[in-house]
């Protein structure tokens, strides 16, 4: 098959990422869950504005370009919630590797291997660009709940110590928006939204 | 205000975006509208995918960004149909740029300049970058409809003149594309999703 013909193939295999559905509810839209399309755009952006904040060198493209495909894989493998039980999070791991394999082996070779590569440097958040983009995909749905009156945290029993974990890259990175989520926390835990613990 | 809070409060009101439908059919998600985020989600990583065919210059990052800005102003603007009658269409004009006034201008002075000056460029089409990108916002659709058997084109009663005329920004700036543009009008044409005229 051309080269054309495979791209194609796989931007329109894109569309299915607007029918996997998060827990983070869009109180914008008549508090409807959100989507992983959708919400790959919205931390794109977020990588964007918020990269002044780095504190070590961040190359915002390349930031950019991971956030727009880091939620592919969940095309075959689905959405897992944030704060699922551990076990359930530990099995995801080689089902998007085979999501990986198939979806961005629609591409031709050279695009494949480029993208599977950037999707596998996302997922270990080791390089800087990694752990940057890892923090924005975990600052956004912590901006959301607090202004939808705790959203997913309050329906799932979320724990104030869950989400500093999950916030935690920002700590070294970008201390100002790590010391703006400590705060935000505390509020949520005031306002009954996340669990002291 | 601290510039954080102004960043925070422009990343929240993306939110947004999400609730503004457009006339693309999204197969893969029972036949829904597709929203104004997704949409730009997509073709930000189309431009990715296909900046290879770009026979000028063309900075995949500066186009990415305006990919995943360009609709930004339809949250106080609302989303046009891009076939709609040229009155309509120009009417749109200065109520975006009003929209962009407002929207980026949630953001610190320096950020609104960036992005202002971005949708600007964006929306006169004349750089390669702002023409290349302009290009995927309009072969997106194509793709979308010759799916998923015409689409918005045979919802509307669209012409192939139409189609030719919205895509050619590609002629010279992607010939291949172009290409592949003509004979899949001409193949919507056979099948009756495109009106001959």
């Amino acid at each position: 098959m051309k080269d054309l013909n495979k791209q194609f193939d796989f931007i329109i295999e894109l569309d299915k990422l607007k029918g996997i559905y998060r827990q983070a509810l869009i109180k914008a839209d008549k508090n409807r869950f959100e989507n992983s399309a959708e919400h790959s755009w919205q931390i794109a952006l977020t990588a964007h504005i918020l990269h002044e904040y780095a504190v070590e060198e961040v190359n915002v493209s390349r930031v950019m370009s991971m956030l727009l495909i880091h939620d592919i894989v969940e095309i075959d493998a689905g959405d897992t919630f944030a704060f699922a039980d551990p076990a359930i999070l530990a099995g995801q791991e080689s089902v998007e590797l085979e999501a990986a394999n198939r979806l961005f082996g629609l591409l031709p070779e050279k695009q494949f291997l480029h993208f599977k590569a950037l999707w596998i440097e996302f997922e270990d958040a080791k390089s800087t660009d990694a752990r940057f983009a890892k923090a924005m995909d975990r600052i956004l749905p912590l901006l959301q709940n607090m202004r939808n009156e705790g959203g997913s945290w309050a329906r799932h029993s979320v724990k104030k110590s869950q989400v500093l974990s999950r916030n935690q890259y920002l700590e070294g990175l970008a201390p100002k928006l790590w010391s703006y989520v400590c705060e935000q926390v505390d509020i949520a835990v005031k306002q009954g939204w996340l669990e002291q613990a």
